[in-house]
């Protein structure tokens, strides 16, 4: 029998443009939030993820990872239940018992050695606040043409060379005002495709990208945002969703958010004021 | 001006199930290979990608991480060239200047200590080996009905609550061969929803979780087959197409993947002993 999943979305404000009913809506978002992973009180992992099932999330991860091979390698795994902790309900504490809890500090050692990271971001409060320092709020104010904004989808589609001999490939896409594509990438990665983009720039000293809208194929994560913002660009446009944490960034960051571009029209999420006539 | 962009498939050996022509026939799958980064010779992270703009994909990766600010940081970008390698085209190495060369021991001490990582997977080769040291090949030769198979995805689908307001959730569920769901969760994140899956069957004490098939709602990439080897699963089902790795892991994990999975059929990338009449 399927357990009831605990899921989480928020009502956010929208405004819809180019689709009947056009002007101020309710959208859901879903919940986007870090969650750390602890292994005997030692950070082990930041997981961005949507609440709900934390304890199977951390149990199903470890087993990936290598760390437990089975429910009798796992002692505890709980919320942290610090009453002085904030965000405690995104923590979970670990405990491993017999053999595995014996390898704890070469499980912790090596995974120090790797330092390995997919693509998607080094996530959590700390490096939020560690974005905040570094990257200035995004300031040009460039006004887009809506029709252009709405069409540029299809235009990154068309700049998708593998896309429709596969479907296995996301596409990112940085344009002009005038709706030119000025580098296109696709990756089996979504986060990829962008740091394609703009880190090809960035090698041509492009840098910061001001008056530039990004297109993604994909939805809109933390880190897609994370990403335009440390290279200051001013509108991202994605066909699919964006989540809560995508939508709060990039209203802090000062950059205009596009969501569901599709069929001749979008959702503004933050940023109404670059979206033009 | 768009640059052309390089990207690459590879031409894979699939059975068509439930689609007209059915029977063998030529897909293209997307490549997916470990691209290993570093500074100054030493490891900062591995990123699974599509080959191809590899130094751009570098530059971009470091920009988001706080690591470089502009190309000024950068003294050079460039593959491996060590001629006893056999995998240079999967490392590049990036040495910084000025500032930010000053700051490396301090990047990778903090790097150390955040020990972070999104839920995809710690991949590269060294974790592919270790995963073949850990995980048995998949034993199990139970056969599913293929009219059942075609309709996992229609059956997450009613399993997604959350799914049909946002838009922005992805869906992982365990079915039994007689098409029962046995869990189901939904996350931002396609790795989350499986990990939520495994961990909560996990802690339930219900592994290895021979004779079901896990479905998915999106691509299949390199972890979902990571996680779903090491859990024991014996057939993966998903909406939309596999990646190179994804196929060559299943193919040695003894794991059946179907990919497509939509319109009443679906292809057959590895192990198809187990797709019934």
């Amino acid at each position: 029998m399927c357990e009831p999943q605990e899921v989480r979305y928020r009502i956010v404000d929208v405004r819809r443009v180019g689709r009947a009913p056009e002007g101020h809506a309710s959208d859901h978002a879903a919940v986007e939030e870090p969650l750390e992973l602890r292994l005997h009180g030692r950070p082990f992992a930041v997981i961005m993820r949507t609440p709900g099932e934390d304890r199977a999330l951390a149990a199903g991860f470890l087993l990936a990872e290598g760390v437990v091979g089975s429910a009798a390698d796992i002692g505890a795994v709980e919320h942290c239940r610090h009453p002085d902790y904030p965000d405690a309900h995104n923590v979970v504490d670990v405990y491993l018992i017999g053999g595995a809890a014996g390898s704890l500090e070469r499980i912790l050692e090596e995974r120090r050695n790797i330092v390995a990271n997919s693509s998607c971001g080094v996530c959590g409060r700390r490096t939020i606040d560690s974005l905040r320092e570094r990257a200035a709020r995004v300031a040009g104010r460039t006004v887009f043409d809506k029709r252009i904004l709405a069409d540029l989808p299809g235009r990154l589609r068309s700049r998708q060379r593998v896309f429709d001999g596969t479907g296995g490939l996301h596409a990112a896409g940085l344009f002009t005002p005038d709706g030119a594509c000025e580098r296109a990438a696709e990756d089996v990665g979504r986060h990829n495709a962008v740091d394609k983009v703009i880190g090809g720039l960035l090698l041509e000293e492009q840098l910061p990208l001001a008056g530039r809208a990004l297109a993604v194929s994909g939805r809109t994560s933390f880190e897609i945002v994370q990403k335009a913002w440390c290279a200051g660009i001013e509108l991202i446009c994605a066909v699919s969703a964006p989540s809560t944490l995508a939508i709060d960034l990039a209203r802090e960051a000062g950059i205009t958010l596009l969501g569901f571009a599709r069929d001749g029209g979008f959702n503004v999420y933050a940023h109404g004021e670059r979206v033009g006539r």
